[in-house]
């Protein structure tokens, strides 16, 4: 598909298809992304909506030119004999909607998963006072308190894209800049590819502390 | 043995030898293949059956071209004068003689030793409910539960490969994916080398989730 | 910025950008500078103090030629047009000012933030007795006892700034080598960029012994 | 000194100091020999007995040509105007005086210092039933039990190395392998430079296995 979507989709696609094959080595190279988990998709068109991402199934640690699909803003493929596009593609279409989300970033990391299930019936994970937090677009300063929230897992995948929809816009307690799913991994997004690789970056970081400190700690003892 | 395996089995055997040349150094690089340990084996002829195998005691980080056998289905070199075969060649060849087995990883890794030994009492390392499962051959759901049975650890390899050929067909538990070997390490296999590959990266993130959740909650304790 | 630097204040700054290139791809690769945070600083000219600043917000694993800032002692740029320099400016203008610092490195790592935080209420994470503290400029001996400020983190740079100059003169106990900020991370200078990132590895490994020798053994218990 | 060296002990120097440069990376890049720490040496004549050893205060990533020097039997630089050879010179000449060393490589890592203080009380650190135990040369069965001696750290190095020198030989408990110094690092010998990396990878495997081992189970407590 890679060199007709170089034709529809005009450079743009060649570029964005060439980052995220870094970024994929990348995400490998430090465990996030193995074993042919995690899906990245960049928004190549606006309107109409059209995403690039990637197909699913393939090894993050070396991305082809033809591992990619365009779908449209219902997740159907653009093009004819595509290869299939990943069974949570309605998840980046759904974020992909949003205005001002140019990027998803979907990664399968270990300490994400572990506090993901660590936390999950608190319904959230709490990141508090930390200065990296302002890697977070918008966050002006440490005094910040990230909850990010945990859905259960769940094979329906289109039922989980709803919710999610509908938690992106709620009044009282509004999606923002990631969640994660339990025992699954992390969704984050961003208003282009290099931001919503600095938001994995921050989380990543962040899920590390936040473990360690428990290791370290247990329930949350500090030393006087 | 290169040249000649080269002529004897055709540029499948290259094919390979370059490809566990670049997986030894990447295992290496992520400690999963330190200090000469590990094995690496690849069905390169199925009638009659040849398996192309690491030789002993090669460093993983840099194997040579030389640094692999061929050998037959009961373990013996096909070719005059080759290096001697690993120790443990008859676990590869029970495996290889399996039917949709094309490819064995053997590997050690801090985690997957840690784990064979603190649940070695129950007798198999369970797994139960991660999105990361569904990288295993035929698991199409996150509510899997993998059931890695560890062994005791033994120099008589002829005799745990005749327990592990038995319990490959067990009617009650059968062995699949993978086992562990007490304080030793980990066997996984797949229909080729890639899938083998996959479910060594999907183990290993597997065993550290679990090993980085007991390090946290302790056995077992969740956060309400 | 980069050509006129270079006219102005010679091949010096040439040299100092291309080596705060490749520290800053190593200290990204190991997870000390993720997700844009980090700055790093040389002084490039003492007579009127000249320092070389890594701009606000640049991702640190591949810094271009034009992601620095000149500014002179009281953290304005030297040159017009530049790019913004980092919010934490005066604090590294605060260390260069001293006789003997060259370059001051600042990161943000996993263990550094764990630490700051889990030995805040100490006020300081004391580091004894380990011989890669002859690391640290001017440590003969393994007879040592580091002492590691821990100033609580704070959007008032100007402030801490101001604290941090008075602490570093400090009749009882100045500031030796390095100090923390509260989940936030390490400053730590040098009297030139080897020396200053010989002491960001001394000082992680020694914090990576400490966090790790907690998790083993409690709060403190040893083995008899 | 490196162009007399290649001159006066042949070409055996120089492949040994590629070799050097590129362990040295290698432990580097996997956090056993960072801030300048660390020591390695090689035997490149027997007799007289001369040994080619790293430079003190050397960065171990980038290793150059003159950062090594040639010393005799006592320690004592071959050559005029040599580098100053590590303090610890005289613990590898000890080593490297033992017929069948022929290299000696000396390490500073987390977990081998963690382990190095946690086990001290008990005078050493025993390492049981691992199958990576096989890679220590002459051990040939799982069924082995490493002891690593723990010595107290000591600027005293000629001291030290009087007891080294005493232990190799000891009736009732003879070194074999490695020592550790409390808080300090690990030495470790082979016969040639691949069997002392060999033993570096090996041990350090086993040292964070054991490490992980007491993080994931408390002192010892086992999953029934």
């Amino acid at each position: 598909m890679f060199s007709t979507a170089t034709q529809a989709v005009s450079n743009r696609v060649v570029a964005e298809v060439r980052r995220l094959q870094q970024i994929g080595a990348e995400f490998h190279a430090r465990g996030w992304s193995l074993g042919t988990s995690s899906n990245y998709s960049v928004v190549v068109n606006r309107e109409p909506l059209q995403i690039l991402l990637t197909a699913s199934g393939k090894d993050k640690s070396r991305l082809a030119d033809d591992d990619f699909v365009l779908v449209d803003e219902r997740g159907q493929c653009v093009e004819p004999g595509a290869p299939r596009p990943s069974a949570e593609t309605m998840l980046h279409c759904v974020l992909a909607r949003q205005p001002g989300v140019g990027a998803v970033l979907h990664t399968h990391s270990v300490w994400g998963t572990v506090l993901s299930d660590v936390f999950y019936r608190q319904g959230l994970l709490p990141i508090d006072g930390y200065e990296m937090l302002k890697g977070l677009a918008g966050v002006a300063t440490h005094e910040h308190r990230a909850e990010i929230e945990i859905f259960e897992n769940t094979q329906d995948i289109a039922g989980l894209a709803s919710e999610v929809e509908r938690r992106l816009d709620d009044a009282e307690r509004p999606l923002r800049h990631a969640f994660l799913i339990r025992r699954h991994g992390l969704y984050t997004w961003g208003r282009d590819l290099e931001e919503a690789r600095r938001h994995i970056e921050v989380l990543e970081f962040l899920f590390e502390v936040v473990g360690r400190t428990l290791g370290v700690t247990g329930l949350g003892l500090h030393l006087d």
